[in-house]
């Protein structure tokens, strides 16, 4: 079969590689119907994070059962199936806790930008559709497995409720999807911190109520005097960067929250800083699997539309140019038909 | 009238100073009932923190209202009163959100190891009961003003709830409080982390089940061991080191939550450890009004008895031993009876 294979930074490959197969009795394989490119497949393909030799991407998927270990009880094959980046039994006691991202036989989905791919945890990792889906919600359906569920998890663990003021940093897919999440948790105002016109226009449909150009200190200056000097109650961070987390945390308010869902690349935070602002901070890979049931009946009945993140679609063999596309900016997100 | 001043690291003195003055329309004068050296003045006492100058210590306190502004409406002189070592007007965005010690108006404390204090904001500030307290209670009320109020905090951003697996960082009287909050709030399980005998016994008469010797690393194998490898569903971090920080992080599991409210001195926390530790977070200076009348009731209906932390009571004029009696570990809690 025909893969996705990373030799180097912006060395991206679609070439022939094996077949996966069953390795432990939980596995499934499934066919893929689309898989996607994902905002942290940009930094080893920048260089900003390292590549332990030629790898098989992507980790975002959903498609229909092949084949399911002899332990795989309650996944069949020829399910349409919709499962998360991080993998999961959903027994373990981190999971019962609802953190299927910290799961004691978690591991992270591997060579998903392929044409088939080997899922572990099978049972407690995948969801199944009762009937196959109309294709048009393939792309809903997918961004459901990682950027829709991390934008939830973010609007979640920043305790985004009715009523709240939220601010969102970051304008990438994550960021988007955060401002759909906000919407659908009742936030009644969303602050969407873009420069980009394709992507605050995508964040008004979305739900963003306000835009904000500047960043930085300047970013958090604007955000408090829209709030009258308090601070947003639940502050967003999907960017990962030391800048982005700092102007996360002084965004909210005093007792507000910050859901962090950026992978950090060189962010540090001082104690002093941390104690005296007095904010929550929850972050972290986002526990997809708690939201998935929930984010594929919004898809389902079509109460949301995520899959519009999804401003460039190609057919998986130009998976390279996918790549280009989103590292130069001119995709927000790349879909792979497969 | 008289009362303490620190001129330098080691250097506390009990002498005549200028009694305090209505300065602003919004202002309390009381005379104190007790007041108490605090586990933060003993940084600046060791070198810790900068002292700038001569500098009036105290911030704890309870006691009579002697004088009030013009513009002071609820509290009245003559009544007995209870304040949080941050004042508040109660009124502002922040103190409607719970976060008084964060309030737009908020003053820390100075001054109250002495005869006299002048109270800002003191109708947001104090509490009073309806009558005289009984003079064995004063010891707990007093207690509530900040020691007690801090560790209840340090419960409360850890979401302690019924059933909660808790460990505790530190033993001083923060930590013991803690102890105290987490057993009100009905945790099954609280394990506080001590080498010291006589805090030890304080913190199983205060509901503590387990006591753990181990620190750092080993502290938090042993709290894994203890919870079937899980962590602790909320952990309270009362010392304010780099280690008992990461210790305390590492001794919650993923989902759960770390209250932190040791004033960290030299904690540096790296972006990646917190995202893939996946943990709650919430500390800063605790918003001890929004728990007083709470606290206050607690002890005069004499369901607690936190005043027990003080093991050593002092006349004011014997502050000075009173520091040391601390810094040197032979005493957990000073308290200075005026």
């Amino acid at each position: 079969m025909y893969g996705t294979v990373m030799y180097a930074p912006g060395d991206v490959r679609y070439e022939q590689i094996a077949e996966p197969k069953i390795l432990k009795p939980t596995d499934a394989i499934i066919k893929l119907a689309a898989t996607c490119v994902c905002g942290s497949d940009l930094w080893p393909y920048r260089g900003a994070s390292p590549l332990d030799g030629p790898t098989n991407m992507g980790h975002e998927y959903c498609g229909v059962v092949t084949e399911v270990g002899s332990a795989v009880k309650d996944i069949k094959i020829g399910q349409f199936v919709v499962g998360s980046f991080a993998t999961s039994d959903n027994t373990c006691p981190h999971c019962h806790h609802g953190f299927q991202s910290s799961c004691e036989q978690r591991e992270f989905m591997l060579g998903a930008q392929a044409q088939y791919a080997r899922v572990p945890l099978a049972d407690g990792t995948l969801v199944a559709t009762e009937t196959m889906p109309e294709d048009d919600l393939i792309p809903s359906l997918l961004a459901a497995s990682d950027v829709l569920g991390t934008g939830w998890y973010a609007a979640d663990a920043a305790r985004v409720q009715p009523g709240s003021t939220v601010a969102v940093v970051g304008d990438g897919a994550v960021g988007l999807m955060g401002v759909l999440a906000a919407k659908q948790m009742g936030a009644t105002r969303i602050i969407a911190m873009s420069r980009h016109k394709t992507r605050q226009d995508l964040a008004l449909e979305y739900g963003a109520t306000d835009i904000v150009n500047e960043r930085g200190d300047e970013g958090v200056a604007r955000i408090r005097k829209m709030t009258k000097n308090i601070g947003a109650d639940a502050v967003l961070e999907c960017v990962g960067t030391n800048e982005s987390m700092h102007q996360a945390i002084n965004a909210a308010r005093p007792g507000g929250s910050i859901g962090f869902v950026g992978v950090p690349h060189g962010v540090e935070l001082k104690g002093e800083f941390l104690f005296f602002s007095q904010k929550n901070l929850l972050g972290g890979p986002a526990p997809v699997r708690r939201f998935l049931p929930h984010l594929i009946d919004l898809v389902l009945t079509r109460k949301i539309n995520p899959g519009k993140v999804f401003d460039l679609e190609l057919p998986l063999s130009d998976v390279a140019e996918g790549y280009k596309a989103m590292d130069e900016r001119r995709a927000i997100k790349t879909l792979l038909r497969v």
